[in-house]
């Protein structure tokens, strides 16, 4: 798999999938029986990524939106909702088989002249002609296995928000222009998987479907394309790593009057992330045709005059996101000056009786935004003893009413924070020997790995604010956190190795 | 549907059900095509109360507990898992065909007569002998329509942790007792599913699996049934709807040692809501079993001892909880003294130079407690104009950071405040006309509608506040808010019409 030179030589997909499977973010489906192909398991820290990156999206979409609705329709839904669609006609791949060897392949990757002479690349046998697959997965619902009782797992989440439209506009009075947002799993029977998490059988779609009078469409997919780009840049993604792609008349899907895609950097290149699409009336227009529904919306600031709306459509993929987070975010670091972090462990070895020594020079950093990292503080007693776990657990329990907190008391404490680093863990709160005397506790930044003393009645009002100001640094500089935030009564530098 | 007494002919599930869809929770999946059996959509309050149910649970038991962590595992599992659980041989349906009308049957559900004289209940044609039908939905992976490319629909999420419990314990390096929470979809060919949202062929489930030392089950087992009672407790659900079921000898499951149900009077009857299950080790056994893997633990702690863990289950649905808190939130009440809400109102239809109506004396209400309700507060401006919406505006700005807010200003006050009741939003800001001299609103409670003033710049806070101090008040009592807990500066309740 080729490095892109943005990489620097760091983040490869071989590092971040061992990364994911030692630490628990992603595992191999069904692992102890040699591994399901084309689905995957989000350990411990995965989930909450993943559900935070959802959340965030969800609130993003719907909560601080006025006019944008929420839905969750299931993954089984009536066939003929994929005849309006046209993904039964439509969403193929090419297949052809050898006649020899029975192998199959996706006649669109294999060599041009072997399709042309119908010659196997495996064997040389004779090639079948080029058929149709459908990659919708099909099962049967019911207790009788016949056609009439076929149904699909949903390939895509976008048409049950079509054909939920009216009764949402009916239950919930919305007014055009509005927006219906969804967070669901979809399934492709993709013959290729690959890349890790990035194309694969089972995945979740972040879909927004924004419904506009015929005439005001372009404004609006304007107005979208800015704001899904925006909504990157506020999570602190790399923008160096992000661009557009528009697509050509080639490309052009049969319902889309314009498209552009997101696309970012990955190490294995650019790949679309998100699709910002004007799917003109085209979706509603085949659903009332199917279903003899009429799908027409009445303006009634217009005389009652009726128009099938059209449609701009925001998609990404919830679990592409957390691979491209995971990509994003991913960092090696040479430790120049380890700072307070040698002294305590110089301190907590001598009081083992340890001779002190040193970690490597190298870190590995996850630098999460604290709005999606899987844990937001981890609270860590610098020894097993003398008082200072029970300090520690007291604030864990504080802090756990507001934060996912992770806590930890074995190893050095330099080992600890690198341990959190490397999951992208933004804050640790060291319990020492101080904190028995005037209850207070270290603070340290992940990203810029400075340490700030706070008293722990204000630890979790600080975090807060921390999170609140928190703006990743330039790649490749450290820092992040906004000091000039936090107000003096709180902030105690005088801890600060620098 | 024969009403149960303790609904006292107020909830039914026809009423449930027609409020679920006239209010935007629950649709019936693809309407437009004539709706797809046993599945069903969450509209846009649907969505909302699921989401907050799930968010509830997940906090309680993974952010909350010291030792339990969070995974989601794919619906496309390898096959030989449900070999291995036993789903494959056992998970089945006996059913019976009519060789003359066709017609298929549970024969467990049609009169003994006709099963022991082999006659058709419908056309008295004669029956086949009876089958078993697996209820797991089959599809095919992978372009071979084969028995090598069959996978299963999972049919219980259990599985899932399961088959990862090697994994969490390697990259999270738990030590038992722990546990491993996951919410997520499961499906069952349920040939008869009724009881709209109760039982359904696509669910979801919240599931926790606790990994426990042979011998300290039973001690487990008692303390996760109390938590998980006391869960339920804190959600305010009517305790004299809840009840135990405790598994009888023939009830009782292959794998499992001990099993209670925690039951719920619906309309419909008692039936089972969540399931607390002692499974002893037959899960992690049958797995090592099948898998070739070593499933022991290794208890580092006890001479390096291997033992295979007793896991204490404890399964709830998640839709069935959402049906679940849709009944027990549901109440009519006749309204004694509209006070406050029919003077604002008059003031508003003179205003508009309309007569002063009276609203029917009933109102809906959904009791939902705030932690849950899809909307926690709706901003409503008393007038559409004199500046008022601007307020009402700014407010609603502010509010959605933190709550979902909803924003509502067509028709009169009080047939607002109504449909705010009717699907549960604890709180109802109203901005008059003394909002515009002295910047203050009324802050409406649900459950009392009591009404107080609050400063603009102490709403948010104020809410938070309430949302902390909320108890449901016992079923038949208004109240619920506990107004001992707002501090004088923000409480004046001059405006109270009590």
């Amino acid at each position: 798999m080729a490095e892109t030179s943005a990489y620097q030589g760091k983040a490869t997909m071989e590092k971040i999938t061992s990364l994911a499977k030692r630490r628990g973010f992603v595992f191999q489906s069904s692992e102890i029986y040699g591994g399901q192909g084309g689905a995957w398991d989000y350990g411990p820290l995965g989930v909450e990524l993943k559900n935070r990156i959802a959340a965030n999206w969800w609130k993003e979409m719907t909560q601080l939106q006025d006019n944008i609705v929420g839905l969750d329709a299931a993954i089984l839904m009536h066939p003929r909702t994929w005849e309006a669609s046209g993904h039964v006609e439509n969403f193929t791949d090419p297949l052809v088989d050898c006649k020899k060897c029975q192998t199959r392949f996706r006649s669109d990757q294999i060599p041009e002249e072997n399709l042309a002479g119908k010659k196997c690349p495996e064997c040389g046998g004779e090639l079948t002609d080029t058929r149709k697959f459908n990659l919708m997965f099909k099962t049967n619902i019911g207790a009788l296995e016949d056609e009439a009782n076929i149904v699909y797992l949903r390939p895509e989440t976008a048409q049950g928000i079509y054909v939920n439209y009216k009764n949402i506009i009916q239950s919930n009075r919305m007014k055009i222009p509005f927006g219906i947002a969804q967070i669901g799993k979809a399934f492709r029977n993709e013959i290729v998987t690959k890349n890790f998490i990035f194309r694969t059988c089972e995945f979740e779609q972040m879909e927004m479907q924004f419904f506009v009078k015929p005439g005001t469409d372009e404004e609006w997919f304007n107005q979208w394309r800015e704001r899904r780009w925006g909504y990157y840049e506020k999570l602190g993604v790399r923008t160096d790593r992000l661009r557009w792609h528009r697509h050509g008349p080639g490309e052009l899907a049969h319902y889309a009057k314009d498209a552009y895609d997101i696309e970012y950097l990955f190490p294995m290149g650019w790949k679309e992330l998100e699709g910002v699409h004007n799917r003109s009336d085209y979706d509603l227009s085949r659903h009332g045709e199917y279903s003899g529904k009429d799908l027409t919306y009445i303006d009634q600031e217009n005389n009652n005059r009726r128009y099938t709306p059209y449609i701009i459509e925001t998609s990404a993929g919830l679990t592409r996101t957390l691979l491209m987070l995971l990509c994003d975010a991913y960092d090696e670091e040479k430790v120049a000056d380890k700072g307070a972090e040698e002294k305590e462990e110089k301190e907590e070895k001598e009081e083992k009786g340890e001779k002190g020594g040193k970690d490597d020079d190298w870190r590995t950093v996850l630098r999460f935004h604290p709005a999606v990292a899987p844990v937001t503080v981890a609270v860590l007693p610098l020894m097993k003893k003398d008082g200072l776990p029970d300090i520690a657990q007291e604030i864990r329990q504080e802090l756990k009413e507001y934060f996912p907190t992770d806590y930890d008391h074995s190893g050095a404490i330099g080992r600890r924070y690198r341990r959190q680093d490397e999951v992208g863990t933004p804050f640790c709160v060291t319990v020492d020997y101080e904190s028995k005397e005037n209850r207070t506790v270290t603070l340290r930044f992940r990203d810029s790995m400075e340490q700030v003393r706070v008293g722990m009645a204000d630890l979790a009002a600080r975090i807060r604010e921390e999170i609140r100001a928190y703006t990743r640094a330039p790649f490749g500089q450290p820092a992040a956190v906004s000091r000039a935030s936090c107000s003096d009564r709180i902030c105690d530098l005088s801890h600060n190795p620098e």
